[in-house]
């Protein structure tokens, strides 16, 4: 088994915590995604998406999804689960970690990536072309506002995320609340359920930088 | 238990071939998408989002992601399974079942909200308004092409999207090629594999309109 990955970027950095909290290591090459080093050929070979990070088990298959790679490592290590043990416990760990995905790290990526030379017709990860849309910065912006509302107030009776213990779903909320930092938001004094939680997320020994 | 649903809706209609395919019946209640009632009051008490469907459990407990509906019935009716049984195929499995929402069905969405007066500040299901922009529309068709190719050749050597056995990636792939349709997409000639998988699981008694 190996992992490529590039710790600095969102979507690896979920790996990376994951693994910690699951105490699992796995031969790790670093891809550097600030030289570009996933468009290239060499990499592509591997993985002919350019999305990083991938894991590659032992017989050669590709897994690179993020919460893909996250559930083969809680198969094969099942102890101290992070995404839940009853089928109510996994139900809602997989709503919120979804829910995250899908209106938060979208938004974020919505208004990171539509602006500025470096995202230049990368406006998705992936193998396709996608030019930027101007539009889906404020766009970006105001979901991940909307969002931010919605973590804070599920956080006022919820010690985690997804319910009374810890999961993957504060993972993927740890590593987006700080990815949002990239686009110059931050948690409103206001919203005190949810600094309450980053800042006990932010103490675990997994979650340092 | 009790399930709100809009069958002809492809996000429903994911949950009801889940549900089929694993012999799982419960209480439903319909919620006519078409007249927008999943916007009213009424239902927005029991799901704020107003995204179609919801699952309840007994507990009041609210599920609304179809990954995580489906999740919910796999673990209390393990039989079966289609969300794979080792760690590779759980894992493999999750891969294909997430690229295809990322990449298809986010694409197909685009293309399909961004135009006409039905979803004018609807371009993304939930809470939020969110205006239309008519940039997404071209965006979204390309994306929907590519990842058509996507799968034409992952099906080359792949009985079924994500292996040798039937998964919940077939079903999201397939309820996703037909809503194609609805952007006046279909699978081309050339796209051979796409095609003889197509045939295949539309003689699926789950699948059946």
């Amino acid at each position: 088994m190996k992992l490529y990955s590039y710790p600095p970027a969102p979507s690896p950095q979920r790996v990376h915590i994951f693994m910690k909290e699951k105490g699992i290591a796995v031969p790790t090459e670093f891809i550097d995604m600030m030289k570009q080093e996933q468009l290239r050929d060499e990499y592509k070979v591997i993985n002919p998406r350019g999305t990083v990070p991938t894991l590659v088990l032992d017989d050669g298959t590709i897994i690179s999804e993020v919460t893909a790679i996250c559930r083969y490592f809680e198969a094969i290590n099942p102890g101290n689960p992070l995404f839940g043990s009853d089928a109510k416990q996994q139900a809602v760990i997989a709503e919120w970690d979804h829910r995250i995905e899908m209106e938060l790290l979208t938004g974020i990526a919505e208004a990171f990536r539509n602006r500025g030379e470096a995202f230049k017709n990368r406006a998705l990860p992936g193998a396709l072309d996608i030019e930027q849309i101007s539009e889906l910065v404020p766009r970006g912006i105001k979901r991940i506002n909307f969002f931010f509302e919605i973590l804070n107030e599920q956080l006022v009776n919820n010690a985690y995320v997804a319910g009374d213990s810890f999961s993957v779903a504060d993972i993927t909320a740890f590593v987006c609340v700080n990815f949002a930092g990239w686009v110059k938001i931050t948690v409103p004094e206001e919203q005190t359920h949810l600094r309450r939680w980053l800042h006990e997320m932010s103490q675990r020994p997994s979650m340092q930088p």
